[in-house]
């Protein structure tokens, strides 16, 4: 199992873990478009018909019907974070470590090797959402876990290892400096004005429209003011929301449209490029805490960090949000 | 010229450069094998004999002979940032930008375009490391500049678009959320200990030596304790020194010999893997600080961050560091 240290210099964790670097991989060129792929494949684990090589599914669906899944949840071959020891921290000199305690599961999105959530039906994303709201509550029933992380990666730039549609979870004991430092910001908003951070933006972005990509029942797709990468996209829930469980049924199928929908433009107006995205929900005990919102974030890979980003933390963007606001709002 | 935005809901300042997109791009499928380079191309900006292609040369070293160049420094031709505008802030609604404010330079290593570090001689690297503190402290003569990050990016992987061997320097008004985070956490070690947090951690991993590298005068190279990626290296000066420019003339050839080894060792044992060396070092103002120490970083890019790094802020490491340096420690 993984082992889990502290960079004191930084305050963050690192995770590391020997095991992954047993895993297989398919990619070699990149190329990652799914119009080159097959339908089906003999040695992907994930493909129907290969469930010998698929670690026991625990979950599926929908649910009543057990031939004709869609969606297909297991755990990580290759876990970098297990729930075999107690997250117990130890110290030996200037040396915190503990073991890497948490969960890892792949969410198999469809029965066929060459969709993505871009392709799919509305109803076939919006399983997908259900599936992810499963799974969270699920993970944090274990109270050793206090954040769980949702994401898909895309493309071999995007750290993808196969080919498969499917989204990941990692289920983790450690909360990251980097998402507390995120509350701290938050909660210094709320306690100056009284209001959520991210519900203000959102405000502003709707007035002035500029960036706002996309509207769906209950949210909003912008590119953000200071957008990290080109073509980033935030889609956020308009009521206030501080935890992803929280979502509705009606919101879910809002989500699943929006995201459809900005996958397939991206995928179109861009080339297929690869990307990640990412749930930001609130971390355990902060399900209500008026100042944390929670967002699904897009972020293509088009361009590199170099040694500038590594140094500084802030990124170079060569792109304006507003004109890739603007190209993304045509259909 | 580029725009700077801050991102709202991490404090972290964004440079928005379209200029950026027009940079010249000698990289096609990645392959940054020296062996494989010409010594010269007719077409390469940074090669003797196509001044043409060059902005106006900053500083030449050796400095005595014209014609016999080591190093050159230029500025870079496709900024991000400029001191064409003073680093004013605006605001409005909830949106904080600024004019990019800074200085951008390239220094051209070498006239061989063949060459990089690792197979020059080791006063050919003392040389650029002595270029490195020149322009280092003459990009703090501009009172507006805060923060000077002196950095290297060796292959596509890690973000280079011109291959002949060549370092930059980026200068900037803003300092980085992320440095503020170190600085705040040094400071806080300092309070409570009485000790530089770096001098500490460097005191443990010579008493410790699994994964001590190597020794040169007056500097150690290691694997962090918590290296975020597969071979990262720290070289640090044993000397408590907050500011890279307070580095003396014979320390200058113990980085160069330790740098220039430790570069050799990873293309070698690795197989000329893509990396971006660092310099970190503290901010103006900073420069006496007892609880900061500055440190060259190396990062060799092995791995490739996805969704769940970039929504944790935490990376997996899928190998142990004491292995890494058991490695690297071969001569």
């Amino acid at each position: 199992m993984g082992e889990m240290r502290q960079n004191r210099i930084t305050g963050e964790w690192v995770i590391h873990a020997p095991e992954r670097g047993k895993r297989p991989h398919q990619y070699g060129n990149g190329q990652s478009s799914a119009s080159q792929r097959p339908q089906r494949r003999e040695d992907c684990p994930f493909c129907p018909g290969n469930e010998n090589l698929l670690p026991p599914i625990l979950m599926q669906l929908p649910e009543e019907q057990k031939d004709r899944w869609q969606i297909r949840v297991v755990p990580n071959k290759f876990p970098a974070l297990t729930p075999e020891k107690g997250p117990e921290r130890s110290s030996a000199a200037m040396s915190i470590r503990m073991p890497g305690y948490g969960r890892q599961e792949v969410i198999i999105e469809h029965p066929r090797h060459d969709l993505d959530p871009s392709g799919m039906s509305e109803m076939e994303v919006r399983r997908l959402v259900d599936a992810y709201r499963l799974r969270y509550r699920t993970a944090l029933e274990d109270r050793n876990i206090n954040m769980v992380l949702i994401f898909r990666n895309h493309g071999a730039r995007a750290g993808t290892s196969l080919r498969h549609p499917h989204s990941q979870l990692i289920a983790s004991h450690v909360v990251p400096a980097h998402v507390r430092a995120r509350e701290r910001i938050a909660q210094r908003y709320y306690d100056y004005w009284g209001r959520c951070l991210l519900c203000e933006l959102l405000a502003r972005e709707c007035e002035e429209r500029r960036r706002v990509v996309m509207e769906t029942p209950g949210f909003t797709a912008f590119v953000p003011f200071a957008a990290e990468v080109p073509f980033e996209v935030w889609i956020v829930p308009r009521s206030h929301q501080a935890d992803f469980a929280s979502i509705t049924s009606e919101e879910r199928s809002g989500l699943a449209r929006c995201l459809k929908e900005m996958l397939r433009r991206i995928r179109e107006k861009l080339g297929d490029p690869d990307y990640n995205y990412i749930i930001n929900s609130s971390v355990r005990y902060k399900e209500e805490e008026p100042q944390l919102h929670w967002w699904l974030q897009i972020r293509p890979r088009l361009v590199t960090p170099a040694g500038f980003e590594i140094g500084s933390g802030m990124r170079i963007n060569p792109t304006l949000p507003e004109e890739n606001a603007e190209i993304l709002r045509g259909h």
